[in-house]
């Protein structure tokens, strides 16, 4: 049973701590990788400080993890030691039920956890508390890790474990590509990946933040336009006229507005997860035959896919990288959208 | 100018009466029928009493209408005198724009009413105020005529023309078929035509109603099951178990609940117009991808191919004949839910 080292929380307000847990030696199908980098998602932050309910401490967050195969159980055939990989929110599910078998396993109904093993905040196959990427290695069944292509450093492949995947299934399943307007709401971890997605696909992409703070980071990553929610000309000028908006922004979203910019079959997709119940005009939605749907990162295939398509057309997270002792400041500056675009914790730190 | 008889309403707390309006002339391209059967929506009764905003009379309604070809222009190649055709709730539209081009007529972005004209309550092609079924004869653009099968009657056909068109087109757009479960909730004169075309396209199909007393006519149109939204126990089992949810109740839906019968990925489409803004959880759409979707009517393409189809598999409304003087007790059935399923004035009486 290998000890690795870790960062863990004690409590919804207290601190990060290095400390040591144990994973468990890889079972015949099971790889074991030594974790180089992982990103600070905000559902880290959510869960860490209990806001998304109760949980287990001492906790390990980190569901963006990205690394190099160590060990390998006798019957692991997809992976060898050395192979760069990359984990994200899930690390198992059932492999039998509908969504399974179409690819769609963050959304098992029959798993070991009724549903998918979570990487933290679950309870993996061998009955214990998953524990996340904060960590300085991981043992996972080989059909839940992604091979991370030559071309993406693993320090960004960290981040499009949740972030990258997140952002890249919904533009994908609601057909952003040449002759679409796209638009992505919000220019944060999530949405400065979505703006690379929709521009990669060839969609004439336009970015709506709250201010125009982040406009040539938008423009530089793709953008055609970037436009303030605030600014009621821009934004009545542009109305009718979006084949699809991606939301990342899970506080006050003005459900009406956004729909508004839609043409009649436009689609709004909203990944983020606000607290409050939404007001929603139904009307808007008859009205045009319009689309309010939601998303949540993607299977395995997809994820797969999605760093194929990063290392083809050479995309990647802006990140900056930081040592495990600055995880609690990097919470805070998460929180208060200070960061630019994700953090991702040096393993080597740990 | 043909002068045709018509019942018309001059207040919004008036009653309908005898009266006569004028047809244009069949221009080179247009056709005028003699009305036979002209159905009664709610969407008649809404508009008749301004409940959707301040509207000109004297009002004539219908949008359902069905009757035979008497007289065509000079260059109309589709139809020809004796002809059985039914229109529907437009009946003109640019067409060129990019709506339009997709046989999406009704969401028209440039046509003479800035959009698709209106068979009631819009402004047509001769500049005057359109004037619906409930009159004994109408002028259309062929181009906005569907043909009635042979085997299918004109009061069955007048119907189909919105309450046929609104509950199929969201079957067909969002998949319903073989080894789909589909749920029809509300079963009035969209939903008994919903749950007809769910199960003939071959999906398992069950109704949801406040009260099981439309039970037998629901299985008897083909339903597997009838639910009452007020049986917890039921609806609880059920949970998670629908991949599509027409929904055609305009007053009190519940969101949260309707689209927790959703599986990953469901979608649950309303076709109603509820007056009051509605709560919605985005949470519940975002963590499993959950799609909440309006529709309206369907294009020219659309409505015919419905038509056919109702030839094809024997559907058909159950509708109540009624004479035009009794245009406003059927209003008042329509709000109280007294109608099974769908008034039909006998435009013969009129």
């Amino acid at each position: 049973m290998p000890d690795v080292a870790a960062y863990a929380i004690d409590s919804p307000t207290g601190h990060y701590a290095r400390t040591t847990i144990t994973r468990r030696d890889p079972g015949p199908t099971e790889v074991f990788f030594d974790i180089h980098y992982a990103g600070i998602c905000h559902s880290d932050i959510h869960t860490a400080r209990g806001e998304w309910g109760p949980i287990n401490y001492p906790f390990v967050g980190g569901h963006e993890i990205a690394g190099i195969v160590s060990r390998v159980g006798s019957e692991v055939t997809k992976f060898k030691v050395g192979d760069r990989v990359g984990v994200g929110c899930f690390v198992d599910s059932c492999g039998e039920c509908e969504m399974c078998r179409q690819g769609e396993e963050q959304f098992c109904t029959a798993g070991p956890g009724e549903g998918a093993v979570w990487t933290y905040n679950g309870i993996g196959r061998d009955g214990l508390p998953t524990a996340g990427g904060y960590s300085t290695g991981i043992t996972v069944e080989q059909d839940y890790l992604m091979r991370v292509p030559d071309s993406v450093s693993l320090e960004h492949a960290a981040p499009l474990m949740c972030a990258g995947i997140t952002t890249y299934s919904p533009l994908k399943r609601w057909g952003a590509g040449p002759g679409k307007r796209v638009g992505i709401v919000g220019m944060g971890g999530l949405g400065h990946m979505g703006v690379q997605f929709a521009a990669a696909l060839g969609a004439e992409t336009i970015v709506f933040g709250r201010t125009l703070s982040k406009r040539d980071d938008g423009l530089k990553l793709g953008a055609s336009d970037y436009v303030s929610t605030q600014d009621r000309d821009a934004m009545k000028a542009l109305r009718g006229t979006f084949d699809l908006i991606v939301t990342t922004v899970s506080d006050g979203t003005d459900l009406d507005g956004l729909l508004g910019l839609l043409k009649a079959h436009g689609v709004l997709v909203n990944v983020g997860l606000p607290e409050k119940p939404s007001s929603l005009r139904l009307g808007v939605l008859t009205g045009q035959a319009k689309v309010l749907a939601g998303s949540n990162i993607g299977g395995i295939a997809e994820t797969q896919e999605m760093l194929d398509f990063c290392a083809e057309h050479g995309l990647a997270p802006i990140v900056e990288i930081i040592p495990a002792d600055g995880i609690d400041e990097a919470y805070d500056n998460v929180v208060a959208s200070k960061v630019r675009y994700r953090y991702v914790i040096d393993a080597s730190t740990i």
